[in-house]
C-alpha cells in the first residue's frame, strides 16, 4: 500500500523540527552499550526531541556491523515506546540495494514510519544511477516515508523531482551541502513545497537554510544538549534570526571542532562532551580517533560556557 | 602465525605486475552471473594475468550484498584453481572492522594469500583512526599479506610506516591519488623498498608512477583486453617508456570515458566494451548507469581501433 497524501503530509510536518542522530555509546571492550543507547534515546525524547535517526553518521553507521545496525533500530524503537507518544523514528539505511531494502523492512517492523537513505558510498555514482538506486529502495517500501540525504552538488533539483515522480513516498530531503544559496536553488528546482527540507549540516547552516525555506535541521549537538538545539529551533520558528544567531555563536566553536580536518573528529567531539557530562564513554571506533588532551580541554571550556558543568 | 620474511618478499614480488579487478557480470534479472564470472576469470588467467582482485571497485563491490561478495571470492578461487598454477587472489575487503575481518578469513579459507583493504567509506576519518582501522583488520590475519588502497592525500608516508610497524603483514600499497609526484614523496616517506607499490589509478598513471618507483599497476581495462595491459607492463619492465606511452595513447580515450563526470561510468564503460565483444551483459547496478548511445558508439570505435572487432 502506498502512502496516502494525508500521511505523506503528516510525515513532512513531523520532519519540520530538530532531527537528532543519536551516538552509539560503546563499552570499554568496543561493543555497543545498548542499555546506555536506550537511556540516551529516552533522554532525548524527554528533552523534547521529536524525531530520532538511528544509524545516521553521528551514530557511526559505517563502523557498525549489520547486526549492530539492526540492534540500534530495535533499541531506539523500544526506548521511544517507553517515553511519550508521537516520537518518529527515521531509520538510516544504506549499503547495496538489497541490504538497504532489508534494513528498511526491519525498521518498519519496529515501528519506523520513515527511512533516511544514506548517500551511496559506491565510488562510481552517475546522477541517473543515483535516481535508480533511491527509486529501487523506495519502491519496495511504498508505505514508508523516504528522506534523501544529499552531500554532493552533482545531484540537481531536477534529479530529485524525477526520483519523486517515480517514488511518491519521498517526503523529505536532508541537504548536507554547506552552501545555502545552492540549497535555495536545488529546493526550488525540486519543489520547495513538495518535500520537507532539512538543513543537513546542522546548527551552523540552519539559520541561512531556514531563511531560504528549510523548516528543520539535523543535529548531533543535541546529544549533548537537546535544549541548545531546541532553543535555535524555537527562535527560527518565531522568525527571530537574532536569537537563532545567538545560539549559533554559542555553538560555533564546538561545531568547528567537529568540522576540522575533513570532519575527522565529528563524532569524537560529541562523545567526549557526553563523557564529560557523565552520559556515556568517549570511545569511538576507527577510523575515528580518540581526542588529544588539548581538544578535550577546549570541550571542557565550552561545556562550562553553556552552563552544563 | 605471522608472515615469514620470505613469504612477505614473495608476495611483494607477486604484486609487481598487472593487478586486475574483474567485473561482476549480471544476468538480465540483476543477479550476478557466476558462471560467466568464472569463465571471465579463467580468460584473464589464460591471457597472462597473475593477480586477480575479486571485490574491487570495478567489481561493483559496494553494490554487492555480503553474500554476493563472498560468492565472488569463492568463484574466483575456483576458477583460479582450474586455470594454471600460481595465480594470486588479492581479495578486496571493507565496511566495518568486523565485516572486513570476517571477509578476510573467508578469503583465506578459499586460498587467498592477500587481502586489499578498501579505503574506509566512513565519513569521519582521522589519519590516526585510519591507522587503527587497518591495524585492527591486519592484526587478526597476521599470516595474510595486506595491500592498502589509498585514494586520499590526507594519509602520509609516515602514517603508512606507522601502520606497517604495527602490522608487519602490510606488503603493498595501491596508491590511487592521480599525482605521480605526490606518490613519489609518499612512497619514499613510507619506505620505497618496504612495500610493493602499485599505480592504483590504472594505465593512464602507470608510466609516470613506474618512473617514480612503482613496479605494478591495477587495471580494469584488462577485463576487455588483457593483452593491452600486459603490453604496457612488458614495456615498463623493459624500461621502454616510449613503447609504454604508445599503449597509453591507445587506451587514453577509453580511460577518459571511465573518468568523466567523477568516474560515473567507470564500470559501465568496461562492461559495455565486454558486451560488444560478447563476453558478458553490459548491465551495471545503480548508482552506476547504463550508457547513452553516443558513448556506446564511441566504444565501438575504440574496440575497432584496437583490432578487437
Amino acid at each position: 500500500m502506498s502512502l496516502t497524501p494525508a500521511v505523506a503530509e503528516a510525515l513532512r510536518h513531523a520532519l519540520a523540527t530538530v532531527v537528532v542522530v543519536p551516538v552509539t555509546p560503546l563499552h570499554a571492550d568496543g561493543n555497543p552499550d545498548w542499555d546506555t543507547y536506550a537511556a540516551l534515546t529516552g533522554r532525548l525524547i524527554d528533552g523534547g526531541i521529536a524525531v530520532i535517526t538511528p544509524n545516521g553518521n553521528t551514530g557511526e553507521f559505517y563502523a557498525l556491523s549489520h547486526a549492530e545496525a539492526r540492534r540500534a533500530v530495535e533499541t531506539a524503537a523500544e526506548a521511544s515506546r517507553g517515553h511519550g507518544q508521537g516520537t518518529e523514528m527515521l531509520a538510516g539505511v544504506g549499503h547495496d540495494i538489497s541490504t538497504a531494502v532489508e534494513s528498511a523492512r526491519h525498521a518498519q517492523d519496529h515501528g519506523a514510519r520513515m527511512i533516511m537513505i544514506h548517500q551511496p558510498v559506491h565510488p562510481y555514482v552517475s546522477p541517473e544511477g543515483w535516481v535508480d538506486y533511491h527509486a529501487a529502495i523506495a519502491n519496495v517500501v511504498p508505505d514508508l516515508g523516504v528522506v534523501l540525504y544529499l552531500r554532493t552538488e552533482r545531484i540537481t533539483g531536477a534529479h530529485i523531482a524525477e526520483l519523486a515522480d517515480r517514488a511518491p513516498n519521498v517526503v523529505g530531503v536532508k541537504y548536507g551541502v554547506r552552501d545555502a544559496t545552492k540549497f535555495a536553488a536545488v529546493a526550488r528546482d525540486a519543489g520547495i513545497d513538495r518535500f520537507a527540507w532539512l538543513a543537513g549540516a546542522a546548527e551552523l547552516t540552519a539559520p541561512a537554510y531556514w531563511a531560504c525555506g528549510a523548516h528543520g535541521f539535523t543535529s548531533g549537538l543535541a546529544n549533548v544538549s537537546p535544549g541548545l538545539a531546541l532553543t535555535m529551533l524555537d527562535a527560527l520558528r518565531a522568525n527571530d534570526f537574532g536569537a537563532a544567531m545567538k545560539v549559533w555563536e554559542s555553538v560555533r566553536r564546538f561545531e568547528e571542532l567537529r568540522l576540522a580536518d575533513s570532519s575527522a573528529d565529528n563524532v569524537s567531539v560529541v562523545k567526549e562532551a557526553m563523557a564529560q557530562l557523565g552520559l556515556c564513554r568517549a570511545d569511538v571506533r576507527p577510523p575515528s580517533r580518540p581526542l588529544p588532551a588539548t581538544i578535550k580541554q577546549e570541550i571542557s571550556g565550552i561545556l562550562a560556557s553553556w552552563g552544563l558543568t
